[in-house]
Order: structure tokens, then sequence, then C-alpha cells
């Protein structure tokens, strides 16, 4: 598979009103993304609640994906798990069902012991779906493991033939930028942390995966053609409407907040599994203020329009 | 369910030389505890490697230990994992083959937000097995969540019908005191850190869970008919050949160390999980140097022999 | 020096009201902590501020304090810094003085990069006092410095000939066990979480510091000789009412706490300072309710009445 | 005063070979900073060892900084110290000596409570040299406080009539923007991650302060005038020359093997202080030569005579 050039949403799960997950409405969330312009869709990470679902729900949710896709976006389907035997399976069936990628967290409950462990503890992952190019998926926040990607490029290009490049989620771009030149750029480099995608598009990056893509794509694809174009006091404006919206979420707990937008936006996702827990009405009036505050919408509009007169 | 006193052993995974679950030890594993003088032993917990096994593995290995305990020794099963929803089905399945309680940690990918979070998490899990007693597992060092057990006390006890207690794997006794006097011993507070087990007496525990109990039984027997017989110096030294032991066992990887502690008593548990990693052939000679060195051996087989002849 | 046996107190600074240090108060808080039974002062520590601190005033403490106990009561000097060179300027100034021993903890801006970094700078401390005891003061919640202390005495006997020993303030008591009997007791090992003494008194403690031994000696005096004979349930008791006073405090800053508990038995210390902030009228209020509520003051004149009557 | 552009070197101490501090070094390392093109030096703080000196050695290596600079680079001296009160002397002592700006980290003993807390305790700090701008120094990872900048900057700005901006030590550039951003720039925002300057650059950093601006200031002017010329591609690989010497570096002790790196350029700075501790003659070596691997020596030589031949 070439690089992933562009913008990959890491979408949210959906539930129906007595909790189960709602498959039915991956079709539309889809054809938006198609509509929005983004290069892929990440499944089952950490704001897809993938660690909240069941092995079932999972594998039902990338089926869903990966037959509405239709090849006209790429699936990447996260199989990240406690255990490396349950990873194995999700990977499998990914591999079966015709994703288009993987990807996974380290172990996050045995923590690995160092870069060797996990690489080796990755292989075991990477190994059950052996067609598919694997992203490793560097988010040290949540795992807790925030070992140097530059010597686990070093070690894993040897031991995971489908080694495909990193989902790198950390502020660190100086070795994000490392990471990038290994090699003259043999692994696919994609960057996590939106409201730093100007800066990371400064030492080279190309692609990235985020959660506020799902929502607010035009406005990066923006930044980035901007950034293209050399417009970078125009740029760094357009980067600083994701920042100012990114403060106003990260106000409340970030995923049930984005799935409040997403809502606003017309798409009910429902309500997400404990421990996350949906925001309250005031909650979401409160957070739709703010971000109406600091012009986010007006400025989604504008971009979006734009985008579309192309 | 009464209050358990004495100690439960947090007992081990077994596999087969393929990598299978070995469930065919468990008989022989049964026996070994109820012989050493155990009250119970916690399956599928940190040293069971639950989190690194599937469901289908967790269940069998339940299974197999209900089977073989046949009321004569308690089996509480740990059905913690990142999904309520699995942690439920195990919850379900523990209460259905008739297990005697239990437990479950916290989410530990996404964390809960603060106790009242904690509660209604862990109330989702304990309404599967309404039947069975439920016991929080406590364990901040691995999980990274360090509330207040006592706010936790008072909050889920109004949440949680089927609360039993918690074990209580932590250093801060002072606030395992308090759980301990919480209305007057309302609830059952196993204490979880085997190297401090004498100071967890003077503050009155009653029982214990910890996974040295597995292998070195007779010695905290003894600690604690010292104890009761206000034979403190001798307690205090008995205490000590413990804290060695931990000592020598956590210079190396404390689960692998401990598979090999079992295997040179003659019970093979085979090779652990990754990203557990089994000791070598090396590090466990050096192990068994270093607990010969400190007198682990023959203290342990001189109380299983007092043990024996009372 | 011998053993310190019993409880030394963590003093607390005391201020003017414009913010000078107050040095008249200290004959007054000698001769209160000679009253309580204690075994000695520990000045300048945490509790006593010593980081907020400037140089002259911590030698103008210090000299108040010698001058004061007339050897009636020990005086440990802490003399931690950022600064070695500092440090060993009151050392020296301890030394001259005839204080009767020293104490720091480690570097805590540049962190030691392992126990041998960690002994060496300390042993450049010891030095400047040859004369005087030295104790290494082990408090990694603030330090962010947790090593292995038994490891540190290994290394510490052989590079710091005045070394006496450690105030541990640590809850990890398998490790205090295990230096207690390093070497059949060659260290005087001073407990440090008051919260937990009877805990350490069962592994074999025998003088402790702490900050809530200004205030509430008698209280923890009775634990010890209760404790001592043998009488357990009633030494738990005893012990938990100092846990229940503890949870009290640490819902407020704990210093500023402590400070409005030493007001409101009659002793004005004074504003401390920044970034530690008073507890306000309210805060003070709701102290004391809590602290009434958990019978925390009939409890201490209780005791100290029947200490009296002795 | 102007806002600070270009790069600011946060130099190193400097000692004599009895392990006295050498000022008489300074006349050569200001004419050294002159020389490279640096728009000023920043004294005593993290790299300068500010934590490890004396009072009189501050103040002394303060003043020799002022005289020799005679306005020709403007001089900001660190005043951050465990005491405010210390620090207030040092901040009197660098206005009434000349400085051109005071900066200081938070407390880092006593923790701040909150972002006014920090303000406050900055107040005072700031107050003691009220005709000099003051920049807070942000630095997380060596403070352990990690507040929201752009609500520092919300609650100072009507506290300290003197804030200057923030040297901020940190790799999360989206709140670098927010508070380069505030009221259109009113802060003065110095960027302090020396490894990441490209992509602060993208987000309008216009000044920077780091410790490899001590050695290398031509390679990252270089940067500097690339991406200004928007030549993008070369602007990565001169950052990317940074970054390679960077990750050589910190195989190391930091700061240890910057100050080797000095040496090796003829500069000899002397033994650093403990807890640091100088690299060996094998670490010198070995640091050299991975330097020389990565081409470090070499481009700063073609940097530096195209720097002085335009």
């Amino acid at each position: 598979m070439d690089k992933i050039k562009g913008l990959v949403a890491a979408v949210f799960a959906a539930y129906h009103e007595d909790g189960t997950i709602n498959t039915a409405i991956i079709p539309e969330l889809v054809e938006k993304m198609i509509a929005d312009g983004l290069s892929g869709v990440f499944i089952c990470g950490t704001n897809g609640e993938g660690p909240n679902l069941t092995m079932e729900e999972r594998m039902a949710i990338a089926e869903a994906y990966v037959r509405e896709a239709k090849q006209r976006i790429k699936v990447l389907i996260h199989v990240g798990h406690t255990s490396i035997a349950e990873s194995r399976k999700l990977a499998a069936h990914a591999q079966e069902i015709g994703a288009d990628a993987i990807s996974s967290v380290a172990a996050f409950y045995f923590k690995p012991s160092g870069v060797k462990n996990l690489v080796d503890s990755i292989a075991e992952i990477a190994a059950a779906a052996p067609e598919l190019p694997f992203y490793y998926y560097h988010i040290p926040t949540l795992t807790g493991i925030a070992m140097d990607m530059v010597e686990f490029l070093e070690i894993a290009e040897t031991k995971i033939p489908n080694l495909a490049g990193i989902k790198y989620t950390a502020s660190t771009l100086h070795e994000y930028q490392s990471c990038l030149n290994y090699k003259n750029g043999k692994f696919d480099m994609l960057f996590g942390y939106d409201e730093m995608l100007l800066s990371a598009l400064s030492v080279g990056a190309q692609g990235a995966i985020g959660s506020t893509y799902t929502f607010a794509a035009p406005l990066y694809l923006k930044v980035m053609s901007l950034y293209e174009n050399n417009e970078h006091e125009r740029a760094r404006v357009m980067q600083l409407h994701a920042v100012n919206m990114v403060r106003c979420l990260v106000k409340f707990p970030p995923i049930p907040a984005q799935r409040a937008i997403m809502k606003s936006e017309g798409i009910e996702l429902g309500t997400c599994r404990l421990p996350l827990v949906a925001l309250d009405v005031e909650q979401e009036k409160a957070l739709h203020s703010s971000l109406t505050a600091v012009g986010f919408f007006s400025i989604l509009k504008d971009v979006t329009l734009l985008q579309e007169t192309k």
C-alpha cells in the first residue's frame, strides 16, 4: 500500500438507545467522510471506543465499514486489546474481510519492558494479518508507554515484515521528524495530534489521523493547502481556529464533547459507554456557546462551502 | 458469604508447550492450595494473566477451578476487562458455574473520572452476577487509578447491593484501616501486599490475597499465628523472610520470577504470554541462588513441616 | 549518638504579622514539645518550610531551637537545599551551634541519576558536619526520588562515615523493615508516616518523625505504649483516631491545616509563605467541625490528661 | 522592552579546577555569543545550574555578564529558587546591576496548587524588580508543574504589571500558538525546545531560548532564514541536523554532554556540580563519534563559514 496522504478520521462508535451498537448509521458516516475529502477512516480506536466494545461488536463494525467504503476511502482497523490472542483474532478478521490496514496500541495492562519486548508483542499481532499493512499506534498519554520510536523502527523493521508505519499521537515533533526521515522515509508516519497539524506539516508530515477530522476535516484540509502554497500567515490563522476549537473541547471529557458536536451537526451517535459519560444538556449548551464564541461553526461552514465550490 | 479469613492465593496461569492454556494441571494446583492451608484461590487476576487471555480461556479456567474446588476452598474469579460488556459476560458466567465471588479492577484504558464514575462503572459489572459477592480490585500501581477507597465504600454501598468488599493492593495502610473500620467493619477488606502482611494484621486485617501465597503460604500462616499469640519478635522474623524473598523476586519481572519458583518446586506452568517473558535459564539460576542465600527454601520447608505435624 | 526512641516533632515555621520569621515563639514551642513527651524536634524540614526560607532565616531558627532545647530534647536540623554548596553551609552551621543531628533530602531540581549518584551528593553534605549524625530524608512523594533504600544503605555506609540512618517518609513498610534489619539494625530508621505508626511498630520501629506529633503526640505515645503491652485492639482504636484526624487534614492543604490546629490550640504561628496559603476562616471552621465530629479534640484531651497524671 | 527576536543562549556555568565558579571566562563567552549572532544570553537557568549555585555565586555571575555584555546582547537572569524570599533578593539585584530582564520557574518543592496560586507566587518575585521585564519560565518536565499557560496569561496580566511573556519549554505547540495569539500577540513567547524550533516557527515563533544555541546557533539561524524564505525542504534538512545532534546528546545526561561539546570546541567550562556528573573520557569520545557520524561538526562549520562570509 502506498503511504496515506491527507486526513484519516478516527471515527466514533455509534449506539442505539438500548445501548447496542448501531451499524445502520455507518453508511451515512462513510458518505460524510468521503464528501468531506478524507482519505480514510480509523475504526475501533480510542475515539471509536474499541476498548469498550466486545469482540463481536468490533468485528461487526469493521465489516460494516469495509462493506460501505467500497474502496472509495481506506479503512484502517484498530485491533489493540490487552490480550494479544484476542488482538490476533481481530487482525485475522480484518484481513479476511478486506480491510486496508490494521493498527494496534502496545499492551497496556502489563506494560512492555522495553523496545524489544514491545516489538515482540506487536509482531505477534501483525503476523496474524500478514497481507495487511500494520501501523503501530503510539499514544503514550493513554497507554503510559513512551518508548523511543526511532529505536522501535530500527528493531521492528526486521521483525515485522508488514510494518507500514506509526500512528504517532504525541507532541514530540523532533522524534516524529526523525521517524519521518528514517531510511529516507521508508515508513508512513501518520500524525495524530490534530491541534498541532501545521507544525507537523512544517517537518514533513503528509498524512494524519485524528478525531476532529471526523467533523472538521475541511478546516484542516485548508491548513494543508495554505501551507503548501506558502501562505503561512493564513495557514496559521486557520490552524488557530482548530486550536481554539480543541481548547473548547478539552474543558469537557473530549470524546463525549466531540460526540456532542456530531449531534449538533445532525449526526446522532447515541450514548457512549462507561466509564465515558455523555455530556448532559447543560454541558452541551456550554460547549456549543464556547464553540460559537470562537467562531468555529461559521469558519467550518465557510471552508466547507469553499471546498464544495472548488 | 461470610468474610474471608486467612489467605487467598492469586494463582498463576498455566500453559501447554504450544501456548494453549493448560487446565489439566488445575486439579493438582487446587489440591496443593488446600494442603497449604489456603482459604481460597483468586483466578484470572493480574498474576493469573487474566488480561492476557481470551474470553473463552478465562471461562474454561474458571470452570476448571470451580469444578475441582468442590466447595473445599473458595473460588474468586476476576472478571475485569477494558470492556464492561465483556466483564458482564464473565460475571454472569461465574455466577452460572457456581463461583464463590467475583472481583474486578476499574476500567484501565479509559480511566474513571472520579469515585462516582468508578462506582457507576463497577456497578454495571457487579449487577451481572447479582447473587455473588463482589470485591472491587484496588491496584493503583497497575491501573493508575488511585481514588479514595473510603469514599468508594460510601458511594458504592448504596449502588452495589452485592458489594462484599475490596481486594486492597496498595501500601497505604491508614486508608486500609479506615476501610476496615467503615461502619464497624461492614466490608471485607482483603489485603493484597504480601510483603506487608504483618503490618496489615496490626491494623486489623483478617484476610489477604496475594501471589506469593501460591507457593509460600505456610510461611505467612506462621506470621499470622505468631502475631495472634503476641509473639511479635518471632512474627517479625518470619515476615522478614517473606520480605527478603520478595526482594529477590523483584530484581526480575515478578510474575515470571514467581512462575520460576513454582517450577523449582516441581510445578511446571509453562511459558507466560507476551508482553510477559519467562526467565531464561541464567535468570532462573540467579533467582534460585539469591533465594537460597536468604534461606528461603529452608525456612519454607521448616514451616511447612511444622504445619503438617500440627 | 544512640538511636532516637519515641517521637520527634517536625515543627512548623512561625512568622510575625509582617511576614518575617518569629523566633520569639520558639521557647514556648520547645517547652510544649518537652511537656508532650517528645524526644526531639526536626526543624526547617518540609513542615518547617525549610525550602521557603532564606539561609539566614534557617540559621536563626536553628540557633533558637538549639539554645532553648538545652539538651533536654534532641534538635535535628534539616539542611536540604537545591544547592549542595548551600546545604554544606547549613550543615557546618548546625555543627558549630551544637545541634544533635542533621538531615537532608536528595537534590530535587536536578534529580540524582541513581543510588550511587544520590550517595555521592548526600556524602558532600554530610561531610560538612562530620561530627554530627546524618539522617537521609527519604520522601519520594515530594522529591520524586524513589530509590531502593537498602541499596542506599549498602553504598552509603562506606561513603558517609557519619550516616546515622534514614528519616523514612514512605508507606512501603516492607522496604522499611529491610532497612531496620540491615546488618542487625545498624542504622536508625525513623518512620515518617504518622498515620501508619502502628503498622511501623509492628515491624519493629522504635522512633518516628512527623508533623502531627507537634500537636497530637500524647495520642501516638498512647499507641506506642498500648502496642508494647500487647493491647492490640486498644492500640488500633487509638491509631484509628490518628487516621481519622489525618483524613480531616488532607481535605485541606495539609501544612496550612495543621497550622490551623496549632492556632486552635492557642499557638499562633502566623501566615505561611507562598506557594503555601493559610486556611481562610471558613476553612478553619470546616476543619474544626470535622475534627470535632471524629472526636479528635476530646480524645487528645483524654490521653493528655492520662499522660499527665501518670 | 521590545520583544526578543532571534536566539537567546541558555549558557552553562563555568568552574575552576577547585570547584569555585569561573567568572573570568565570561568575557570570552559573551564575545562568542555575539559573534555567533545571538540576541541574548539566559543565565543561571537550568543549563546554567542556577539551582546548584549559592546566592553569592549567582549574583557574581550575573554581574559579570551584565558588565561584559555592554548592551550589545541582552542579559536575562534566572532568579528561580525554592524560596520566594531568596528569589526576590536575586530579582532586586538583577535590577540594580542593570540586567535586561529576569525570569523564574514556579516553586518546585511546594508545588503551586493552581494557576491563581502560581501567579500569586510569581507576582511576588516579579514585584522585586518592577522595572525589569519578567518572563515566566514554563518547564513542566523539570518542575512537575504543567498548568494551562493561556489561563496563566489571563490571570497574570492583571497581577504582574511587568510581565513580558513566557520562556515556554514544552512540546505542546498548540498551547504555545494560543499564547502567541493571546490579545493579538501581547506577550513575548520565547520557545524553549531547540529540537522543535522549525515547528515553532510554523505557528509564529520569533524568538527562542535554548541550551544548544550556546554552541550551534549558526545552524538554527540558518533554519530561521530558510523558513522565512519559504525554502521548506532545506529548512527541514537543517532542522533535522539539529534533531540528530540532540538525539546524540540525550543518550548521555544532556547538560554534561553539552558541556563536553563546548570543551571539544575549545571552551573549557570545568566540572559541573553534583548531582550532575561530567562525562568521563570514554563518554566524551562516544559522544564525539556519534556527533561526527551524523555530520554535526562539518555542518556546523559550513553554516558558520556561510554566516561569516555574508
